[in-house]
């Protein structure tokens, strides 16, 4: 078995660095490898919105220093009030994107713990819960990884949509985590990427993590996944497993991920081949029963009918533009969290890991 | 009921004027509406190839006005070997393209045509041939868009991919002539059209179609497809039928079209919503026995590593670009032709429509 070195560990999506918030610039990857840094909590806000930071991993990680930063400036102007001054930064943050969970979860815990705060340097403490939450995420990854790795037995294909890589997380990536792990295990031939319209993660952001770590990726159009699927089948290399992360996980185990992964899903089960969703149980929304229940962000109309900030449709087309799909519980097989592995979710065995 | 007027005659994608044939150039729709002039055969086949002219039954026409100019010149430079000189144009239209089987009906048909040829200006009667093939296809569309129209019961959206319209035939259009006549009954409320990637006739060519014609069309991203037929279901306004266009049916039934084809089939059958072929019986190929027979044309990787002529995709990633996929007969619920509807298609209905 070869042992592969995995760069992972290269790829930052987010550095807290001289008391501000750097984020990799993820809208214009991989042409350019470029810092923002950010100073003040509105522009963390725009920053999750305008995606320049995107996944929900990352969005909750972001959230959390973003909440640092936004403390600083009202424990200075207040010090008195800054605990209820905050209310109005964390709506802020709150409304920045509305489907990934981790955000929420991000927010809600900072807050818990910014009201049981009673400390000289609170900002010292709140630092210290986001690094922490950021350095767990990437933890609950390697994790993760590991799991989601035993489920592949033998060496095959995976197809992957969007990106849910280092970049999508604190580092090492969920869905892309397992394949990493799978791969230095020797267990995946080639990952196949849909190339994930509107904004090309999968072009743009996951065929780069794989190419960082010499692991072969062949990009996709979303159209030809299905075609993929089929054809391989009869060959030495067949897709056996189609690795996505998700957005937010509801109670009974549906998960919303990016437009197009509800798609995989029924094509996977329609193949006879397997589908995982890789999360960390940050991801998993207690409070929400079902799919249905989930926010779906529909982002604007201009995303879809310009290309590349070109208009490309005839004046008077309308587009449709879903940011995300809910997947079925019954369409997945296996949830990989860094807590363990769910086959067959349903609303018990989401309670029992949860629990655990 | 209220009475629409279609447009689709205004739109020309193929014109034969002044001796020569004028090619409306696709690739650069709907910015710019500008026709290329062919004057030798060599420049068809590239037109071909390049794209300037797709969709089968608009192939299968230009290669029919190619061989009259092919004609032409084999005929001024020798009228004693003419005949045979010209299989080697006939060989150079073959490649151009190689999945539509209109192409090659076009080029067989043409080349008997030339074998009986005993006549003292033979290219006026190849001309005169080439244009009724033109009309004959418009004729048909006109016919499959009637016969299409009346499986449609009640009033309902409908979800397209690619472009099967006038631009892909000689006017009309096949699956868009299907839309053409049910929305002028007043059965279709919305027309979703995928945007087709990686070359985006959805958004570049099927909504403008459909603007032209005052047919309200809303763009989506493939990967969007899934959840509009789902969401949509509980909506007044039903995805109910996929209708597509085709650019070879094998003689069981089976049904090659472009890539992404074959998910829309997949989510149809998942979802109990119908699926709808609409295509001439020149796109039947009689001598194929089912879809793994169809060649699937695989174009150059850098149609999806670029995007709107820029690398987009890290140097190293690798991508695989099929341009048709093939939808098993299974899965189709009717083929719609000229001479007839074919529902739950198999070999013998097939073969019954085709002697009839």
């Amino acid at each position: 078995m070869p042992t592969q070195q995995i760069q992972y560990d290269s790829i930052k999506p987010i550095i807290w660095k001289d008391d501000n918030l750097d984020l990799l610039d993820q809208r214009i990857l991989p042409a350019e490898h470029t810092y923002i840094t950010l100073t003040d909590v509105e522009s963390v806000a725009l920053a999750i919105t305008d995606m320049v930071v995107r996944g929900a991993p990352a969005i909750g990680i972001t959230a959390a220093y973003g909440i640092v930063i936004a403390a600083r400036k009202r424990f200075a102007d207040n010090p008195q009030s800054w605990k209820e001054d905050i209310e109005a930064d964390l709506d802020c943050l709150a409304q920045s994107r509305p489907t990934a969970v981790n955000l929420f979860w991000a927010i809600d815990m900072m807050r818990e713990v910014i009201k049981g705060l009673n400390v000289a340097d609170p900002i010292a403490t709140l630092l210290s819960i986001a690094k922490q939450v950021h350095e767990d995420d990437i933890a609950a990854n390697v994790k993760i990884g590991a799991l989601g790795a035993e489920l592949i037995n033998d060496k095959c294909a995976v197809l992957t949509h969007c990106n849910a890589g280092a970049l999508a997380t604190g580092g090492y990536g969920t869905a892309l985590g397992v394949i990493r792990s799978a791969f230095s295990k020797d267990k995946i031939s080639m990952v196949y990427a849909d190339e994930t319209r509107p904004w090309l993660q999968g072009a743009r952001l996951t065929a780069w993590e794989m190419v960082q770590d010499d692991i072969p990726v062949s990009l996709l159009v979303e159209g030809a996944a299905a075609h993929m699927i089929k054809i391989s089948q009869k060959t030495d290399n067949p897709i056996k497993w189609i690795i996505v992360g998700s957005d937010r996980i509801a109670s009974n185990g549906d998960v919303a991920n990016k437009i197009g992964t509800y798609a995989l899903a029924v094509l996977a089960r329609y193949h006879g081949i397997k589908f995982m969703v890789a999360a960390p149980t940050t991801t998993i929304d207690m409070n929400i029963p079902d799919g249905d229940a989930i926010p779906i962000e529909e982002r604007a109309a201009s995303e879809v009918l310009n290309f590349a900030q070109n208009k490309v449709a005839a004046t008077g087309a309308q587009a449709r533009n879903p940011a995300f799909d809910v997947t079925p519980a019954a369409l997945v097989d296996a949830i990989v969290t860094e807590k363990g592995v769910v086959l067959q979710p349903n609303a018990d065995k989401i309670k029992a890991l949860m629990i655990n």
